[in-house]
This record gives structure tokens, C-alpha cells and sequence, in this order.
């Protein structure tokens, strides 16, 4: 999507040095807008580690490029050699986030393409083809999530002639956390594009902020209107008509439609449900978890660094990086990291190939090829 | 409560010199334990307007000292000199946090002790006497509410033995804003002092942070176990079994029962209710509204400003207070001060006078004297 009127992808190959990957500096946002080189498997690991980018279809893309950097990088003295290099590289890159799937997958796509290549040569053209796969992959997935939640936004503004449609989003399940478009903007994104006006309740997504530095700083530089909100807003919000319909994103769904997000979507699947407001959840179908029948009870709590909850960074009046603690330095803090949204407060899943509702057979008639025969 | 070890109220007049009336600094809470002294009106309007002080209860009992410093600097000239000045300082005083009802009240309550007296010394005596019942009925009514409230802990208690009781709370309704016990954490500081287990989940409450700062404060100086949580957790931790039971106050209860308190409450309670855990609100009967049928209807939407959402401060690392921009500078943001929920969610309410349903006749067969024959 555009930074200051530019179109820019998360991650690119340089203009003029295929030898260069370059990244956006997530960390730094939204006070900072800094592009980074990526030249070494090292520093394309630490990218992911230290979450300068972040975002499951991201980090995919990341470790396709890693790959591929890999490839580059690779001693030419013999093939053994040359894979043996790349296969450590990948196992280096997976180490960085091991729940990551979309880590695991893009590396294991990648050694597979680059096993096909006759020479040094091919293995180095593979790499980098697939490496632009993934991604163009990835950006597919997006914009087609973005026809299909289009049409949701379109029903709602033909309602309301002249009014913003008003949609609430929770965490950043912008075209940050991917390749491009994004998953829960993605249907924003559309309908901004074709003119229709829309409006932005983003929650700022504490402890984290994701919502009110990336999700705000996306939709800022694209133009799209927007206010940042606490996230105890959206109930009430939802009480006085003012928000339309509720898009997120997933860190994933099990195949009934229990979707774990980010911590605090359930409280907004809730005030969604109690006041009739339409709660959708946006996902390419790597989110689906096949083989999940039951996401409150199977999915484990992930418990974060509480320090993430009592400290908190900024920018202060002269342009400085200021951490400060907001609470008793001797209090605990507690940082659970998502929660779960139970099938029932869903009204339905916008995936790259349509919309389904929130349930096992709704969900296998998008994707027949995952049925089992049991 | 305690801090420190020893017993303070919010506001009291000092031990050795009556002529100054001490309070709490709040402001500087939780990072430095301040005392500021108080010997004119105008340092009391201040501190009521500034936010020195806060809460119903407390900005209540701050009018009534104030009132008795009025009447301690008055011209004694004059009776008509004196009452005129007196009168002054209650305009004054009043026009400070114009929504606080109790201020008008204990301004008028004080108006009407101080005429009575027949010299200046007498009306001087008054005023003080005044002020003092105005905070002992103020501690007197939490304390109380306390009691009430311990019962539902103690219940919790004996299913749970050697457990602690978990407790989740939203905002500051605790003694900092009231003159002592507080009204949500009242009946948790009776169970603690009992010696019964309770641990605290403190909401950290965006975006002003009243949980962070004061709840975790005063209950970590009293010694009461309680972790800070980010508002979004507490529907996953209900989710969880994890949440015993929820007490919030109140700013205003209908008496049918719908709940105005501090933005996000009625998405708490949206969670109680989806995982049938008891949502209690304590309030001192001083802030039903009898006259309001709706709330949610009827109370305004209050937008404060939008700095509190954008900008956040808190104490950094060499000891400085140091506020910090967390948002992209451009981007808008929206601050809701309350919402309402209503009384379908709410299990009951912990009053002075005892426990009652959060329904009219329930509400009013505690409060007799408020049936209006119709």
C-alpha cells in the first residue's frame, strides 16, 4: 500500500541490487519510517527474531528471502557444499520464531525448489523465483480476501448514502503483518480505492500497540480516515450504532471457527454479538488449523514478558525513544498474549476464496480438499 | 488504608496544626508518595480541578474541608462579611468539576451548618465538625459496603479452601477515591484483613490508567496480592475460570439498575456473563440516580480529550516523569470517558444498606424512602 503517496511492499529486492533485500523497520513505526538491507542469513534472522518484521504472512516472506540471500551467499566450490550451506540457513531461520508455521513452510518450499536446480546457477534462480512466489503469493491471498469483504462494506454503505461505513479492527491485521494489502484492511483498503468512504475505529491493541502504531500508521499514510481508541471503547461504541462491522485478523483458526487473535477480540466478538453489530474474522487459509476441533480447550495460553504491560515506549517532545514504567515498579503484571473467540460470536470468515460461516461444514465447502474420510 | 505500614485517609486535617488540611498528591501516584498542604480555598479549587484529588467520595469530602477553610480565612469583620465570603468560596468550589454531585452536596450541606452558628467561632466549630462527618460517613458507608461485599468473598472462599479468591476490578474504586476502604476494593480489604486469600486482577485502565497507577498502588501498599493486567485480557482469563467474581464502582447507577462507570466496564461485564461469573458493582447509595429510568439512553456521551489516548506518561529510568507520543502524530484519536452497562449483566449491588438485585424493586425495597407514590 502507499507510504507518503509511494506504493511499497514490506519486503522487496533492491531497484539496483538484486544482492539486497530491503525490509521496513517496524520497530521504529510509526515515529520513523527507516528501510533496512538485508545481506546475510544472519541479518535477515535477526530481522525476524528481534521482530523488526512480524506478521505470519511476513515472516513467510521473510524466510523466502532469507532463502534465497542464502542461495546467494553460499559457497560456489561444489553442490554438496552449496546445499549443505543453505539447508543450515534454513534450519538457522526457523530457529527464530519456532511457532511460527509460515516460517517453517516458506524454508521447506524453498529447500525443495532449490534441490531441483541442475546448477549453482539454476539453484540461485530458483531461490530467488520462489522467493518472489511466496510473496506474490502471499499479496494474492490478501487482495482476494479484500474482493471478497468488499462486498460486506458495499451492502452496508448502500444502506447509509453519504456516511462512512464504520468498521472497528482490533491489533494490526494490516498490510504490515503481510506482503501487501493486509487481511482485516484488506476489504478496508478495496473500498477506500473504489471511493467509498470508510471509517476506522482502531483499537490500540494494549499491551503491544499494534493497533494504534501500525494499524494507525497504515492507514494514515494510505489516506484512509481513522481514530485510535483505548480498547475498552468498542462496546460502547457498538451500544450507539457507531461502528458497522468488526474485522480482524487470526493467528489461527481451527476448522470449526474458534479463532485465536490477539488478546481482546473476544471482548469485541461479545459487545459485536450483544448489540447485532456483523463480527468478522479475515484469514488466508494457511491460518486454518486442520486438525483443531476445539480452540478454547486445545490452544495452549501463551504467557508473555510482563514487563511488556508495565512498560511502555514512545517519543518524547524532542524526537527521543523513551521507555517509561506506568505502574508500581513492585506490582506484577500478568500478559497473556491472544484468547480465543468461540465459533458462535462469528458471523463469518472472509477467506481468498470466498466468505463462509464460522462452522465445520461452511468451512469444508470453501475447502473440500481438506475433508477426511473418517 | 496502609501505606507503608501505617494508616492513612485520603484527607484529614493535620495533627498538629488545624488550620491546614493535608491530601494525597495523586497525580505523582504510583511513582511518589507526596503530602501537599492545603490553607486556602483557591489551593482546594485547585486541587479539585487539577485532579490533585478524584472520585466521588473524596472530591465530596474535599468541598466540606474546603468549605472549613473557607471558614477559617473568612473576614471577621462581620457575620454578613464572613457568610458572604463563605458563600463565595462555595462558588467557587462548585465550579471547579461542575458534574461532581457530591461537591454541590457537601458545598450546600456545609452552607446550611456554618448559618447555623450564632457567633463566628461557633459557625468556625461547625464547619469543622461538618467536614469531619462528611469524610466519617463517607469512610463509614465503604466500610460497610465492605462488610456486605465480604460475604459474596467469604461464600467464594469456603467452595475454594486454601485458593485464593480471584477478584477482577476496572479503574480506581478503591480508598484513593474515596476517604478510606474505596468501594469496589472495600469488601477485598475486609477479606484480606480477615485472612482470607484474594488476589487482585487490577484492569490497568486505559487510557488514563487508574488501575495501573492507583488500584495497584494502594492494594500493593496494603499489602493485598493483585497482578496489572492490560484491558483486554479479562474476557480469557473468565474464559479460564480464573475470575472468582468482579466488583467495579460506580460514577452513576440508575435505579433500575444500569451501570455508568469508567470505559470499558460493560465489556467486562459482557464476559462475566458469557462465562457466568458473578459481576457485582459497590456503590454508596449517594450515586443512584432515582430519577433515571434508561442509562443507557439517558446519560451523555462524554468525549474528553484526545491527548489522553495519544500520549501517555510515566517514570523513566533515571526517575523522571516523562510524557511520550504513542501514536502516529497525525493520526486522530477518539476518548469516551465511560460507558453504561446495563442491568441485564449485572448480578447485584453492594450498597451500604446491604446486597440488592440490580432492579427496581429490588433496588427500592432497600430504599424504601425513594418510592414515589405515583
Amino acid at each position: 500500500m502507499n507510504v507518503g503517496g509511494k506504493h511499497f511492499r514490506t519486503i522487496w529486492i533492491k531497484e539496483d541490487d538484486p544482492r539486497v533485500v530491503q525490509i521496513i523497520e517496524q520497530r521504529r513505526l510509526p515515529h520513523e519510517f527507516i528501510i533496512v538491507d538485508l545481506t546475510t542469513v544472519d541479518e535477515v534472522a535477526v530481522a525476524i527474531k528481534d521482530m523488526v518484521v512480524r506478521g505470519a504472512g511476513l515472516i513467510g516472506a521473510t524466510a523466502g528471502y532469507g532463502m534465497y540471500i542464502a542461495a546467494l551467499t553460499a559457497p560456489t566450490t561444489s553442490r554438496e557444499a552449496f546445499l549443505d550451506y543453505v539447508e543450515q540457513a534454513g534450519k538457522t531461520l526457523k530457529a527464530t520464531r519456532p511457532t511460527a508455521v509460515n516460517l517453517e513452510w516458506a524454508v521447506d518450499r524453498q529447500m525443495l525448489a532449490i534441490q531441483r536446480g541442475e546448477s549453482l546457477e539454476e539453484m540461485m534462480a530458483f531461490a530467488q523465483q520462489t522467493a518472489q512466489q511466496i510473496a506474490d503469493e502471499d499479496a494474492d491471498y490478501c487482495r482476494r480476501i479484500g474482493e471478497h469483504g468488499l462486498t460486506l462494506i458495499e451492502k452496508i454503505a448502500a444502506r447509509k448514502p453519504g456516511e462512512p461505513v464504520n468498521v472497528l479492527t482490533h491489533c494490526n491485521a494490516g498490510w504490515l503483518a503481510f506482503v501487501d494489502y493486509g487481511s482485516a484492511t484488506a476489504p478496508i483498503y478495496a473500498a477506500h480505492d473504489k471511493g467509498i468512504p470508510v471509517h476506522v475505529w482502531v483499537d490500540e491493541t494494549r499491551p503491544r500497540n499494534q493497533g494504534a502504531r501500525l494499524t494507525a500508521w497504515e492507514l494514515g499514510q494510505h489516506g484512509v480516515p481513522h481514530s485510535v481508541i483505548a480498547d475498552n471503547v468498542g462496546g460502547h461504541l457498538m451500544q450507539h450504532g457507531l461502528v458497522d462491522l468488526c474485522i480482524v485478523g487470526s493467528d489461527r483458526t481451527s476448522y470449526t471457527g474458534d479463532v485465536a487473535n490477539k488478546i481482546g477480540t473476544y471482548l469485541k466478538a461479545l459487545a459485536a454479538k450483544d448489540n447485532a453489530v456483523p463480527f468478522y474474522v479475515a484469514l488466508p487459509s494457511s491460518t486454518f488449523d486442520w486438525k483443531m476441533r476445539d480452540g478454547i480447550r486445545e490452544i495452549p495460553i501463551e504467557q508473555r514478558n510482563a514487563d511488556e504491560v508495565k512498560y511502555m515506549d514512545g517519543l518524547t517532545a524532542d524526537g527521543r525513544i523513551e521507555t517509561v514504567l506506568l505502574t508500581p515498579e513492585s506490582s506484577p503484571a500478568a500478559n497473556y498474549g491472544f484468547d480465543v473467540t468461540p465459533a458462535r460470536l462469528v458471523t463469518g470468515l472472509i477467506t481468498e476464496r470466498g466468505i463462509c460461516a464460522a462452522n465445520e461444514d461452511s468451512v469444508l465447502s470453501l475447502y473440500p480438499e481438506k475433508r477426511t474420510t473418517s
